[in-house]
Order: structure tokens, then C-alpha cells, then sequence
């Protein structure tokens, strides 16, 4: 549990800040929800070993209430077992963010647990077929971290990105990211806690193992970071992304989970460093295929689970001690292929259940409750639509001019198609090609259509609004310029990234397109700013 | 201690930002101050066994200064009291938080102490004679919860609400609401570490009954979380508010507080979950009484441990541990109303011993010092007044408007009066029943005229500012019907909330009586935005 | 290593908005730099004992990665004594926050940590020369704070005032105030478990002198406390500065740290309040001197520690336990003059080693790297010049009023001068007596140029503008001569902080010299807010 508040942080912090309360929401959710289901059933599916335990589930121990006898051991279990199962569910609550309903995400909350049970089952009860095949997991990096990241990319795509994400005139309104930085401080320093605990927690005193668990996640995580500050001095031009070294430091971390009590400093300072490049490319990868992640989550713990779950396979180190963690070396110590070959298997298990039953689960709920936020409540944000709170202006001015311009496309729509019904328009919409969700595809449409026509819609009446907006521009530009000049900094940023420089790119473009250019209602707003004040 | 960064974040994320950095440095007041103090003489009277120590008070060990023999259980033990001790004063400074002087605050620091340690002297002292009677409280729901909650509540009636607090025009200006979260969540991870500490702390190699405290806490509080959940559904109208939900929570952890050790597990979901209803409504009675809390320290506390006590009467289960906490089973386990008698005496002692003494404490302090800052410190916010942070703009104009109103209006009187001295106002204002300090009344009496009159008072000049000002209140206006329109969300709020949709209503209001309406000397002020630069 | 989020923290909310996300980025790389290197040579240097180890060095050990027989011991040694590291170089960050280059400060973290290990191995080593004399030191108040201390004074010195810090025209950008009291309290408990733990974890089961450390280091910080409070009572007009108070309260905390497990709660009250004292005149003596310390490291650290190293010497008491901490009785105690003289000897050896050390790595890092940025990247911020955050608007005003003006002066210059090339202005600007940098000294001498002419730059068209500044401003000074009025307070400040009082004399002064007058091609700019948008 101690990792869900570093979690919110993070993804509070790399959220528009719009959404950053509902995000927070969502972490409570996360553990309000997810523990009490793990108590119900999600404990005993996992270590349940009355009459029907197999190699697949664990039966029994349903609403968790030992006798006094028991309960030591029982309660302690309970207690570090429930903090993983919402590790799980946390993670996919940054790759949805900024567009899900918060009723869907606690209908999401209370079934992931089953989604969770059963490969922890797997992997953790003496019962379980990888656990009989010897594979190799400390920490959870396959239970927690792989089924995390194959849920959180099936709820990305089937969630669609949010509303601009991949068109030339987003506006992106930066996140706090100093509280994403705290929230990796949180992380990381709770992440060491979980190394270390579940070399106690699960089978006692072993307390070298457990210091060992703490050295080789540190280094890994430092190895992580350096590779981060490097990947992000060439990718960036000279530039440190926050977002990228956060995650990178994080991608190691997710790397090292599985093995961390089971090999060498130096393997420890390899895992990390590679774990780092495969969350890295990892997310230029996912934006490329245009899914949108806001926080990165799939890249971090689908990629860097899947190559930790590998590592342990490769540089894993048979250890002698009671209930040991590993009984083979890996394939760098001439431990064979046996042991990769296991993991292999469990990443791919793991995936191919992950994958369908998240998608059952996800499906239901979006043909019940339905999984998206309205495009209204998108643009205005999930803080003021699902919690009241403050909306702010900036946010609002923008909303209120993109609902306004649907309106008058929709009306002129009306006009000269002779009031053609709006389902008529979502049927004749065939360009998205992973998109179930018949929510979205109206407004799509019809912001489509005002993009394109947006530029012979500019009349002179917008002139002076929009002159004091590219005068706004151009101190940008020149600001950037000046620093260009005299720093030899290029300034020109990779795509997928949020950085002021991609902002720059977007809204130069942006002005071309004219999404921004007010129509004749606005012709008598005045003001030093360029904030007209829209009526409707 | 550790709880109290968490009280200090809940707080000032709750708070408006004019205030959130005083209440932080409260709670450093607290632990600084009350540290000291209970090393003093807190810890002396609470577990002091020197001569004349008896069922009603502790004496000896004050200015706490063990030899080597005695030292490891005595400074443990005292670290960890003072910790207690500390959360009890914490508790206050959010009841009275916006409106109460540092210098006062600092001084009730001091003197709190001794209200605390009467009670722990009861309760946890083995000459106690609540103690004596087997009363039942693990982790501190009576001396720490019950005193700070009675505490809060005299010291909120003593200190009256804040400017404008109950009245139809009040400008909310909302706080930081990820802050209020994250101090949740410190509090939480902080309470299960409390909980299970205070069960090894005291008797030591109990591992089994602090594990089961960790359950039942966890479990309570995300029982309390889910029904908060679906109050604020239901009460908000579909909307999560912010502060429901966090002190729900809040509720359900005060709830299982001093039962943690010795109950079921699904005793501890019933528990959390009538706990954040009794939370919840208690907070709403609050705000129907016209009590000010900002951030509802009183409802959590006083009605949550109120409902805690009576809780270890009902579902305490008896206990064969050395030293055990609960000597009997409670009513439903069959063990008949001795301990629900025991539970409730414990109730009614501690609470009229908190009233009396902290209406004397406070007492004290409001006619040596003052406890309420005055109004115009209160308008301008304790951040600026009384650490010098930066003056938020907004605030500023709102604080030199109510100034320049009231001084209009003093000017009026003393024309129409004949220079009718201040000091007669006061003496002809009886209106507040349980207004006790003359600081306010004054300010009152002339705040309600303006109210009264400023309708008449908005001239034409005012015309164009005022347009500009509706213009901007109507987009909010509209980005609320139109969300209406679209999600069938109605919107309107529950009474007693800080939410957006409640300040939109006041707002209406505020409107018509034209509050903010400028006057003639503003007429040159022009911008795109709703902010006069007022000279005075 | 827990203390490094606490100090990101503190810093960030101490530096100016545009530098907050660059400095918590500054202690990730202390960990991830800091620790890779701890575990390369670091460890080795400071307590490795193979062949050649002596008084002076530890070797052996390098790349740690023991055997599993004695990983246990090493591997927990490492991960503690790598946070001891880190903290040594993470106090640095502070003082030289705001205008280093973050590659620079990659470079020092890298070589930061050979200018650590040797103070530590003469100190905690059993082969140190300092450890064989019995020097007391149980949590690092030599090695970690002192060596901190003097490094941060050397960078501060070396990298040389923020822009304009010491002179009349400074505009303050206040930090977040919440975040560096969540700071301190990141610390304050961390400090705790620092304390306890160097006891622990250093010679196992003395569990009782780790409870009188914690109780002495929370005695000692809540003493600072008072102290603190009381001293901004006094100093600061009966306001409560936010720096004052934290830095007072670390202070009093790096006082004990030397001592905590053996010494009286008594002394640990004294011990504190003297360091609170002494941090805050270090910290008024270092702006007098003109060393711009934004967040007050130097003074807290090297300040604090000196106090604190001595403190030893003269409240230090013999304990009897294995592998005891003091051999001696401290001065005050009859244990006449060695302690005390082997303290002194200690700190002198610990400054020369820092200065002499930290010199050199700075200087390296200043001829190859740089350690300054631009004045450009300066008034832009790291946070945006380096990560690509969001540029807040007041701050890229500020930014290109300064640079335009620094644009027009050195056309102006090379008019009159006939084309001068710069270089030779950098010649003949012999006024920086401590300036080792050519970086800044051509900037400088313009803006100086600017400052002496600016009055006569005014012209009429300037008006318009520089009204509404001023009626901002007057509007603010109301606000101040209100509450002065009516409360009696004084509102002037004393010199060196960050306050609100401050600004605004330094405002007013500023407004006298006009630098914030805009030029002719600003005459068309309109708005209510004093936001004028300047093209180029």
C-alpha cells in the first residue's frame, strides 16, 4: 500500500492539471476498493488451500477471519499481499488517465483483483504450476508489475487517447512536476521496502538476502537513472525530460524486482541500465502507434517487466537458503536454458491471460457503466466534472471554445445537409480502426470537419484577438530564439514528448490552422491578455 | 509525531491558499511546543509513579531524565506517548484554522498538554481508574481522539466562524486538493503504524495481535472509504467531493482505533463503515449549527471516537495475552453490558473533563492574548500577515474591497450619526449569542449595514466593470448547463460543501446584492479581466 | 537516502518558481550519481581493509559485491552509509541552487563523493586517525554536515550571486512555502531514524542508547524550535519568517547529531537552542557578507555542525557499552580538556580537508564544464532551460524586459564606443574581486551601465504603463499601511529574507531607478494587469 501514494503522486503530477485531484481519487480508490475484494476472494484464490486448490487457483480463506492461532501469519500475509494486488490495479489508473469515468474505474477496481489472483496464485502458492516449475519471482515483477502493464496497454487502447492527443493543435497544459519527482521518491524508497520485505515477509530471517535485495535495487536504480540523464541529453538535445528520467529510474526498478535477492551488484547495475533504454524506446514506441499513456505506465511495467522476467532467467544465482528463491542459476552463470525457458513461459502465460481477461473485464464495464468520460467533461476535466473542484480559467476558455465551434459545425452540419440525424454521421465514420466504443466517433467526426474548414472560416473580424495571440507567440518564440543563439541550444524536441519546445512546434501549426481564431461574437473583447471572455 | 505532517498536509489542503502555509507552521507549533511540554510535565502526569500518584493523576518523572539502567523503555515509551500527545493538539488546529492567531495557538500548545494527560493518566496508566475498570482503548480513540475532537469543538464555538462564513455572499476561494489527499494518505500509512505499534510498544512480542490491528484497521477504513464513497454519490449528486471522501476515511480510522486489537475482521467493516456515516452527518449537523470547521477536524474526531468507544463495549472480544488489552467480551459476543458501561462512563468523564478545561484553557488565552487575528488579517490571510509570503492578487482585491466598503460606511454613519464614537457600536450589538470576545462585533454591526444597503448603492458607473464580471460568471454559467445538458448531471450541491457548484449558487447571490459592484472611482479601470486595480 | 527527498523538497520550496522542478531534480542525481560512485570507490575508500589501508585512506572494496558469507553485514553497512553520501553532497544542491549548470552539477556529484570518504574513514574507520583518538561523532556531524557545510560555503562562493540578488531592483519570486515545511518535516523524522540508526546499525542491540538518541535529537530540534520562534518574533517585527523557522529547527537538529546517544536531555535542550541560534546569525553574517545561500545550507550545516562537533567535546558522556561511542567524559561533566581538544582538532582537519578538496573539484569542473548558466538560462529558469517546463509568464517578462534592455545598452555602447568588441569590455572590469568565472563579468558590467542610466532613459511614453505599475504597487503598499494602521505592526524586515515587507522596499527602490520602465514600443500595449507583452 505504502507505493499507491507514491503512485498518485507521480501520476497526479504528469497529469494535465484538470485531472490531477481525480487521479489522486483514483489511488484511494485503489486501495478502498481493491483491498476489501482481496479480502473477499482475492486472498483466497491466491493462498486458499482448502478442498478444490489446484494448480491453477487456490480455494478458501474467502473474507479472511482466522482464529487466534493463525492469525499472526495470516493477517501478516494478508497485509503485504493486498499491498501488491493494488500495486496492480494502480498502475493502469495512469494509463487511462484524464478521460475515464471514476464510476468505471471502481467497477475496474473491485474485478481486477481476480485478474491479479490468479497468476499470483501461479507464482507465489506451493500449489502453483510455475511455482512447481521453479520460476523465479522476489518481488512480484509478473504478478504485479506484467499483468499492471498488459492491463493498463488493453485499457489505453480501448479507452482511445484523449481528445487531441495525436492531432497538430493539442494544448498541453503541463502537470506539477515537482510532485511527480516526490512521487518517485516515494516510490523508489518504498520499492526498496518491497525488495527487502518479501525476502522476510515470506519466508523469515533472512535477513543477508534481504540486504543483498536493498544493494542490488539501488544500483540497478542508479544505473537506471544514469542511462535516463543520458538517453535524455541525446534525445532531448541537451535537455533533461522529467517525464523520461522519472520513468527510466522507475523502468529499472521494475526490471530489478524479480531477481533482486538472487544476483551480483554488477548484473544488478546491467538490468537497470538496459531496464532504463527498454522503457525509454519503449514509450517513443507506444506514441509512434499512437497510444496514448499520459504517464507512461505501460512502458515502465509492461517493458521493463518483460525484460526482468527474462533477467531472471539469464543472471539468476542459485541460493542455498531455507525456501529458497532460486534452485537454478541463470544462463550467464552456465545454469542452461532451463530456467529461461520457464520464465519465457511464465511471461507468456502471463500475458495471454492478462490480456483476455482484462479485456472481458473492461468490455463489460464500457457496455454497462461505459469507460469514457463525455467529450464535456474531458475538456472541462475531471477535478470540476466528478469533484467540483475549482475549474480553471485557462481550462475553461479552451473547453468553451471547442464546445462552441462543435456547436456552430454541428448547426451549419444541419443546414446544409437538411438536419441529418447525428447517428447517421457515426455510422458513415470507418477511420478508426481499434475503436469499439461508439462514444466518440459523432465528435470526432464533426471536430474533423471544423479542422479542416477552420481556415476559410477566419475573418477579419478576428484580426485583433488573434494578433495579440501571436504577439504572445512570438515573445515565445523569441524567448526561445534568444536562448538558441546564445546557448547553441537547438531547442527542436523528439515527438512524444510534452515539452515546451513540441508545444512551440504544435502551436505554430496550430495558428495556421486557425483553430484559435475567434469568430465575430469576439470582436469586442478587449484585453492586454489573450483571454477573450466567450459568451455564449 | 509521525501523523502530524499528515494532519498538517490534510489541513492546508483544505484551507484556502491564503492560509495553507500558517496551518503548516501550526503544526510544527505542535510538535515543537507539545514536545516539550510533555517532557516537561505531560509524561510525569500520565505515567508517573512518584510519591502521590494516584487514580486521578501521575506525578514524578517530569523534566524526563532517566539513568542508563531504566533508560531504553523509559525514552521509547516517552517518544512514543509525546506522539500521541501531540495528535491530540493537532487535531485543534484544523477547527480553528483561517481565523486564529499564531501567538494564541502557541500558547494553547503549552497549556493542551495537561488536558491531555489527565485522560491517558485514566486510560493507560496502571493506576488509572478507568484502567482499573478494564476499559478497553488500544490506540488512543479516548485521550487522544475524543479530548482533541471536544477540543475542537469548544475552541471552534470560542473562536466563531470565519469572515462571512455562514453569510449568502462568501467568496470561496478553494485550497489544494492533491495536498489534502497526500495528507491523507500520510495519516493513513500512519495510523496502521500507530495501531500496530501501540500493541508491541506497551507489552512487546505481541506480533499476532498487532498484525490482526493492522487488518481490522485497513479493513475498517476501507469499509469507512466505500461508504463515503456512496454518500457522496448520493448526497452530491453523482460528484466525489473531495473532502467527504478524505474524511470519511478519516472517520472509519478513528473508529477503529481503540478496538483494533481485540475484533474481527468483519466487525471491523461494520465498524468503518458506520463510522464515516456518523462522520459524514456530523459535518452537515455542524454546518446546520453554524459551527465553523474548515476542514472538519470535529466531525472525524469527536463524533468518530464518540462512536469508537461505545464500538470496543459492543465488538471487544477478550483476550488471553499477557497483559491483555480487553479482560471482557463485549455486549454482542455475549458478554453483557459490564464493558458498554465501562466504554461509556470512560465517554461522558473524558468529555466533560475536555469542555471544562479547554473552555478555561482558551479562556485564558482569549483575554491575555486574543485568540481571533483581526478581521483584516483574516481578510488578507495569516500566510501574508503573519509569515509574509506572497500576497495572492485575487485575494488581495476581495480583502481591499470588504476594507473600502467598510470604511465607506463607517464614514457614512459618522456623517449621519454625528461622529458617533466605535466604541457605542459595540455596546449596541447583542446579536451574538455565543459571541464571547468583543474583537468582532464592530466589524459585524458595519458589515451587516453595508450588506443591507449596497444594493442601493451600485450607481451606473459601476456599469461596465459589473458587465464584465457577469460576463464571466455567465461563462461559468454555461459551462455548467452545458455540462447539465449533456450528462444529465443536475449540479446542484448539498448545502455545507465547498464545491464549485455551491460557490456558482452564492455567486448568484452575491450578485444580486452586488457586493462586489465598484464604485465611481473605478469607472477608469478597463481589462479583459474581472480585476479592478483599486486605489484606495 | 530518505533524507534526500526531504531536502529536494525543502530547496525547491525555498528556490523561486522557475528553478523548483530543476533542484528536485538535482537530488535524484545525487542519489543516482552519488550512490554508483559510493559503491565504486566510496565504500572502499572509506572502510576497506585491504593491504595499504592506513590512518589516512581505506582500501579495497571497490565495486562492492561480497561474497555471500559476509553480505549480510557489507551490503547493510553500504546502503546506510551511501545515504550518509549522498546527504553530504544533497546539501550542496541547496546553496548553489538557481544559477548552476545541471551537467555541472552531475559532474560534482561524481567527484563530491572522494571530498566524503576520507573525513568518514578517519572518523567511523577503526584504522581513522581521528577514531583512534576517541573522537565522538555517532550520526555524522563531521563527515556528512560539516564536509556539506564547507563545500556548500566554497560552491556558493565559486558560482557567485543569483542575478541581482544583492542589488536594489531584485524581484523576488517567492517559492512554495508548503513544500519546504513538508520538507523539513521529510527530515525531521528521517533525522530521527538516522540518529536511532547509527546506533543500531553499527554495533547491533544497543536499543536503549538508540532510545535516548531519539529522544535527545527530538528534544534538541523542539529547544530550536522555541528558539526559532522566538527569534523571528524578535527579528522579524513579530512575524514568523517560514525560513527562519525551518532553518532553525535543522539547525538544531545537525547540533545533536554528533551527540544524540550519549548526552542528557537536558544538554540536548541547550545543545538545540544555541544551534538554532547560531544558524540564524550565520545565516543574517552571510548576506551581510554578500554569499548567496538561497535556501540557508551553509548556515544551517557548517554552522550547526561546528557547534555541534564542539558540543561533543563539552557535553559528551562515557558510556559503558560495547564498541561505546565516547571513551570520555566531556568538559562540563569533569572530564577536562582531550575530548574537547581532539573535537577542535577534528573540525579544523575536516574544514582544511573540505575547502583544500572541494576547491579543486569545483574549479575542475569550471574550466571543463562551466559552473554557471547563462544569464539567459538564469532568468528563464532552469526548470524551463533545462527540462523543458512550462515558462510561467511573470517570469519570461521579467527575463526580456532585462534582456532587451541589455540588447539596447550594448548598442548603445558599441555606437558610441565604435563597435568595441565585447571581449575587451571583459577586460577592463576589474570590480569582482572573488571572480574567477569569465562567464559573467561582460554581462555584468552592461547591466551596471544599465542600472547607473536608466533613470534618464524614461521618457513620456513610459507613463501609461508605469501608472498602472505603480497604482499595483500603491495598491499593495495600502495593503501594508491598512494593517499597520490596524494592528499596530511594523512591517519593516530585517535584511536577508525572502519577505514580503522586503519586496516591497526593494519595489519601491526599484520603482525610483525605473528599470521596469518600458520603452516607446511598448506605448500601444493595453490591459488591465501590468503584463505588457513586448515583442522584440
Amino acid at each position: 500500500m505504502t507505493l499507491v501514494p507514491g503512485f498518485g503522486l507521480l501520476e497526479s503530477g504528469m497529469s494535465s492539471k484538470k485531472n490531477e485531484v481525480n487521479i489522486m481519487i483514483k489511488n484511494v480508490v485503489d486501495v478502498v476498493f481493491g483491498t476489501l475484494t482481496y479480502w473477499a476472494v482475492g486472498y483466497g484464490l491466491t493462498f486458499g488451500t482448502g478442498e478444490g486448490a489446484n494448480w491453477f487457483t487456490g480455494v478458501g480463506s474467502f473474507f479472511l477471519d482466522p482464529d487466534e492461532e493463525t492469525m499472526g501469519t495470516e493477517f501478516s500475509k494478508f497485509i503485504f499481499q493486498a499491498s501488491f494486488c493494488t500495486t496492480a490495479t494502480t498502475i493502469v489508473s495512469g494509463a487511462i488517465a484524464e478521460r475515464t469515468k471514476l464510476t468505471a474505474y471502481i467497477a475496474f477496481c473491485l474485478l481486477n483483483t481476480v485478474v491479479y489472483s490468479f497468476p499470483a496464485h501461479w507464482v507465489w502458492s506451493k500449489d502453483g504450476w510455475l511455482k512447481k516449475m521453479d520460476v523465479v519471482d522476489v518481488a512480484g515483477v509478473g504478478p504485479v508489475h506484467l499483468v499492471g502493464g498488459v492491463t493498463a496497454l488493453v485499457a489505453a487502447i480501448m479507452v482511445k487517447p484523449r481528445y487531441g492527443r495525436f492531432s497538430d493543435d493539442q494544448v498541453t497544459i503541463h502537470g506539477n512536476s515537482v510532485n511527480a519527482v516526490l512521487g518517485l521518491f516515494i516510490l523508489w524508497w518504498g520499492w526498496l521496502g518491497f525488495n527487502c520485505g518479501s525476502t522476510f515477509g515470506i519466508s523469515g530471517g533472512k535477513w543477508k538476502i534481504a540486504a543483498r535485495s536493498a544493494a542490488t535495487t539501488i544500483l540497478s536504480s542508479c544505473s537506471g537513472g544514469v542511462m535516463a540523464f543520458l538517453l535524455s541529453f541525446l534525445l532531448h538535445k541537451r535537455k533533461f525530460d522529467v517525464q523520461l528520467l522519472v520513468n527510466g529510474i522507475l523502468g529499472s526498478l521494475v526490471s530489478i524486482t524479480g531477481i533482486c535477492a538472487v544476483t551480483t551488484t554488477w548484473a544488478a547495475i546491467l538490468i537497470g541500465a538496459v531496464g532504463a533504454c527498454v522503457t525509454t524506446f519503449g514509450q517513443i514506441a507506444l506514441v509512434k502507434m499512437k497510444v496514448d499513456d499520459p504517464v507512461g505506465a505501460v512502458a515502465v511495467h509492461l517493458m521493463g517487466s518483460l525484460w526482468g522476467i527474462l533477467c531472471c532467467g539469464l543472471f539468476g544465482l542459485k541460493d542455498d537458503i531455507e525456501h529458497s528463491f532460486s534452485h537454478h542459476d541463470g544462463l550467464v552463470w552456465g545454469g542452461g536454458f532451463y530456467l529461461l525457458g520457464v520464465q519465457t513461459m511464465a511471461a507468456v502465460a502471463i500475458i495471454i491471460w492478462s490480456v483476455v481477461t482484462s479485456f472481458i473485464v473492461l468490455k463489460l464495464i464500457d457496455l454497462t457503466i461505459g469507460l469514457r468520460l463525455t467529450l464535456e467533461e474531458e475538456l472541462y476535466g475531471a477535478d470540476y466534472c466528478e469533484h467540483n473542484v475549482e475549474l480553471p480559467p485557462d481550462v475553461k476558455e479552451y473547453a468553451e471554445l471547442v464546445l462552441r465551434r462543435l456547436k456552430e459545425k454541428s448547426e451549419r452540419e444541419k443546414k446544409s445537409k437538411g438536419n441529418v440525424p447525428r447517428v447517421e454521421l457515426v455510422n458513415s465514420t470507418p477511420d478508426h480502426p481499434t475503436d469499439n466504443s461508439p462514444a466518440r466517433d459523432t465528435e470526432d467526426l464533426i471536430l474533423e470537419n471544423i479542422n479542416k474548414s477552420s481556415d476559410e472560416e477566419a475573418t477579419d473580424n478576428d484580426d485583433k484577438v488573434r494578433k495579440k495571440c501571436e504577439q504572445k507567440e512570438s515573445g515565445r518564440t523569441n524567448a526561445d530564439e534568444s536562448l538558441r543563439q546564445n546557448n547553441g541550444l537547438k531547442g527542436n524536441i523528439q515527438d512524444g514528448q510534452k515539452s515546451a519546445g513540441g508545444n512551440l512546434n504544435r502551436r505554430k501549426r496550430a495558428r495556421k490552422t486557425v483553430v484559435f481564431a475567434p469568430t465575430k461574437r469576439d470582436q469586442k473583447v478587449e484585453g492586454g491578455q489573450c483571454n477573450p471572455a466567450f459568451e455564449n
